[in-house]
């Protein structure tokens, strides 16, 4: 059938001509007579789309030279349980801000290897906001503060990079990577899984200071070390290469649109597009996220019960779009509108939810 | 260009109907609209991708049902790793047999965890034999006993499953897995790096007897915990569902033509070819691994000089023959025949090496 208009979460919608690119090459890459997925890591073929990817990522998220990039296999889990063995001394304190389901995740990986203090916590509140900088309580040399830039289940993320003084701001941005223009420097680390913003599943990001590496961290194997993975330029192991090529040519479309400034107008515009619907549907549809802290990545949102939510899954699919059954943590519906999605797809989810309400409300 | 025969090591050639299933999937995946690189891990159409290749790699390896299969990101070195953290108290002993560059990057990411004992060493005699059961020094009590089932580099090869009594048998077999039927109740855990005989890079897979994923191990994370990912069909996080998607293809594709039986055939006949040509070619071709105990997976060998080795990749690769250099720790070439690799290509090569020595020799 034709292409849909796919709002899942993640592993998430990709630009077509990204995925026509692989499909042409998947035979033959550039007439070497062999699929890119087929080539040694340490070739010179895929020496050079590793080399061109982390060049264009650099370019497309103005990374500092002092930051490395890494590109790993393993997903942002992974690097929530790595982060604390490689940055925190054993049984150091670690301040973690949760605002949601996966700032929750990243203390439960952490929390074998670090001491973990809750800075500040939205549960309370239902996740419906995010906490104010002014009400976090900070340890006293904590090896860093860590917080969750999008929270892709309860649809709220930071518009503004918290102050966190000297210590190292740790933030994962699996769900808002490369959306808008951010300024690396204010962080210490930075990691995602490529699997939302950045290009397909099978692949994480982590950009990372680089006198960072310095620290001891804790007793663990070389694999687990950021450091040695920064020394081999990502090849201390074989890297998950077909996933590298198909991130490098997400990028490069990324690029070639204009960069994230203009993705930051798309998101912008396709996420005003959703909430505006919401906010004037008269209570048949609601978000309950306080519109400062709204996720332009991921809009979960409720109609009046579960019989509609069923049948607005069903017949959303019927009408050419997917993946709209929200998490199963909080249910209702959630649409997820990453670089990939087009306004046309939003507009046209729009416009089944004025005519769903019509036909329902 | 037409497509080439390509003797790379991993990540290795791939059967051409493979590739060109996924390459008409690419851009909709059995008419839902969305390549499967697209859809989210938990939705019905991966899950179904994800038991169907779990149920199809069952039935071609024999895994008996006391035995958990995993499908996880980071390749065979994370396992390396992970086998200690999972499967020994801290401190235990755990008895390492080396008979290859593989046996030594086993060590070295364990003995973070465990107390190495290596119970034999090949190195001393240059990696050209397995050291024979009978010489190895097995600790009391250790957690496991490890070793190499394929050595990659050196080109040397378990022909039987060693008896270490009731102690569990760890083995890597990341370049020989699915290659010939073997026993899988003979050992307490097998992994593998996906990318040579199993299919496509970015994933591996653990095959672990559910008994010993009931021991405590080690503190750690959870998402570095096997007992947590069997408990999730593998699914504790994101799985790289592309690599798994192409696994499974792979694997069918293996059934279909006979399954391990049928790849024990080919892969004897493919190199017999090999050796053949190598000892029928009065020196000016040479493999010095004890015969008992070649590989027929990854055969290294060497022509008289540094020169030749040079022109003979440079010629092979414009005759149609890729990556046949060999690794760099121990020069030469290599030919890697895994069961992608047609008898068709092995005899091209055989008769590319007739031909270089007549002109060369």
């Amino acid at each position: 059938m034709a292409r849909v208009y796919n709002f899942s979460a993640g592993p998430a919608t990709l630009p077509e001509a990204v995925l026509r690119q692989a499909q042409d090459e998947m035979l033959d890459w550039r007439g070497v007579g062999a699929s890119i997925v087929e080539l040694s890591h340490r070739g010179a073929e895929f020496m050079e789309v590793a080399a061109q990817a982390e060049a264009d990522l650099r370019a497309l998220m103005a990374v500092p030279d002092d930051y490395a990039v890494l590109f790993l296999g393993g997903g942002a889990t992974t690097q929530q349980a790595l982060l604390a063995l490689n940055f925190a001394a054993p049984g150091q304190v670690a301040d973690y801000v949760v605002s949601g389901h996966w700032g929750k995740t990243a203390i439960r990986q952490a929390r074998h290897y670090v001491d973990v203090h809750v800075a500040a916590d939205g549960e309370p509140g239902g996740f419906r906001d995010i906490p104010a900088r002014d009400a976090w309580v900070l340890s006293e040399d904590a090896a860093y503060v860590h917080i969750t830039a999008n929270e892709t289940i309860h649809g709220l993320e930071y518009r503004d990079t918290p102050d966190v003084g000297d210590v190292p701001l740790f933030a994962d941005f699996s769900s808002s990577i490369a959306s808008e223009p951010v300024d690396v420097s204010r962080y210490g680390l930075i990691y995602a899984g490529a699997q939302k913003n950045l290009g397909p599943v099978g692949i994480s990001v982590v950009i990372v200071r680089r006198d960072l590496l310095e620290r001891a961290g804790q007793p663990r194997a070389d694999i687990f070390t950021y450091a040695s993975h920064a020394a081999r330029d990502s090849m201390l192991n074989t890297p998950p290469t077909w996933n590298w090529y198909l991130l490098g040519l997400n990028v490069k479309w990324m690029l070639e649109q204009g960069g994230v400034e203009e993705f930051a107008r798309r998101n912008a515009a396709k996420s005003a597009l959703m909430y505006t619907a919401i906010d004037g549907s008269g209570g048949f549809y609601r978000n309950e996220v306080a519109p400062a802290v709204r996720s332009r990545m991921n809009i979960p949102f409720f109609v009046p019960d579960e019989t509609l939510t069923a049948r607005f899954v069903a017949e959303s699919r019927a009408a050419g779009m997917l993946a709209l059954k929200g998490h199963k943590s909080v249910g209702g519906l959630r649409a997820s509108l990453y670089n990939a999605m087009p306004l046309e797809g939003v507009q046209a989810l729009v416009d089944f939810m004025r005519d769903f309400q019509q036909r329902n409300g």
